[in-house]
């Protein structure tokens, strides 16, 4: 915000230079208020959050945030999710070379990073029964969770998944919130890493779980799995599960 | 309800006879409308519930519903959620006796049976954003999930279970709901029996998977695939399993 209130050295004046002391365009002012909104959801349950806090955040009079949101704070707070929810699906962007898991190890990465950003506000959201919580606001999350379903389906490479398959994908999208909430809730233990981990090994178990009663899923993880490599998430689960199955031989 | 409403030829007298046509008691009139409500709000999203339809349904006036629910619909909703929850608890209860995968096996077929009877109010309710969503709805959703997360540990045998086993336990009840919600969605395909047998997949899975990263688990997996017989779940996923990684030895 240093930015906008302290006056820089005046350059050699250009044709139609700014004022050195600019007003924000409605634009930037905009996006400095919901910017302001969204670190304060992030850390706070959204009952605990007011217009007032908001524009104290953003340096502005109450007023200011009022013009800009006249529908206050219910206005704010889904345009605040709306802008997480983008920030969101970048995460999700990864390109569609290399062993899966290690796309989906990044992809994790950074939606990990999210959550330990914005927990308290991640928290508020998913858990229910929120104060500002509208079929827009579940529509909103909704919307993310399809975007994450469409990115794996992508990376599987399957152009026309059949309902078994994203079933699963979207079974284990709810998996890891729902890890992540357990994780908020848990003082966030165990290290992130360690969830990562963990949240890769239960999708490498469901995808080889859901290949042994879906054709689709089977061809799937068959490609999947050629492009791993033994010292991968995939090889490392694979030498763990393998004395714990060991003994299971009556089974077959 | 012709219990109450046909008059039965009278019977020899006993001692202190219930009169032939008796009103019912408090107890009983108050359980006969939370039935009705309950019925009501299963088939139908609470935004589509009126006091209307509820007396209606119980047969009553409805200054009588507001006499014992003065709080209208959103308490009605709240007593038919609690006594929906109480259903759902019975749901889980059983023997420790058998292959675990038996035994869950028979809770998933009740609750499942639990979800296809409450099919439109179960969606509404874990859809979020719903009119009728408190802080005291969302406490008995994550009561019933605590009572079924209790139950599984309980099963596993484990008197104190630690973090990892327990995230395990809670995400794969979260995965179960999910699964629930798309089955309910996409209507109700596939056949409940094999929703249920990929559920179970899925814990078999997810307890493999998570025992090759904590001990406590995997010493719970053992215990578990020792009681498990080849013509079981555990067995016929074993052998499912098999061809599809055996084309992975490149990852040992």
């Amino acid at each position: 915000m240093t930015r906008t209130r302290t006056k820089p050295a005046a350059p050699p004046a250009p044709p139609a230079a700014p004022r050195a002391y600019r007003r924000l365009s409605v634009e930037e002012r905009r996006a400095q208020l919901l910017d302001a909104a969204l670190t304060l959801f992030a850390h706070h349950a959204p009952e605990d959050v007011s217009l007032d806090h908001v524009a104290e955040a953003a340096g502005v009079s109450r007023p200011l945030v009022y013009r800009y949101f006249p529908g206050g704070k219910q206005q704010l707070y889904e345009a605040a999710l709306r802008s997480a929810a983008d920030e969101l699906r970048h995460c999700f962007a990864e390109p569609q070379t290399g062993p899966l898991t290690l796309r989906l190890s990044r992809a994790l990465d950074r939606y990990l990073a999210f959550v330990d950003e914005h927990d308290t506000g991640f928290s508020a959201l998913l858990h229910g029964g929120s104060v500002v919580e509208t079929s827009r606001t579940t529509a909103t999350v909704d919307g993310i969770r399809r975007a994450a379903a469409d990115q794996i389906l992508l990376h599987l490479a399957v152009p026309e998944p059949g309902p078994r398959l994203r079933m699963m994908v979207r079974t284990w999208i709810t998996a890891v919130e729902a890890a992540s909430l357990i994780w908020i809730d848990e003082g966030k233990q165990p290290a992130v890493e360690e969830l990562r981990d963990w949240l890769l090994d239960q999708f490498i178990a469901l995808l080889t779980a859901t290949a042994a009663s879906d054709p689709q899923t089977a061809a799937a993880a068959r490609r999947a799995l050629a492009l791993e490599s033994g010292d991968g998430p995939a090889g490392r689960l694979a030498r763990r599960v393998i004395p714990v199955v060991s003994e299971a031989a009556h089974l077959l």
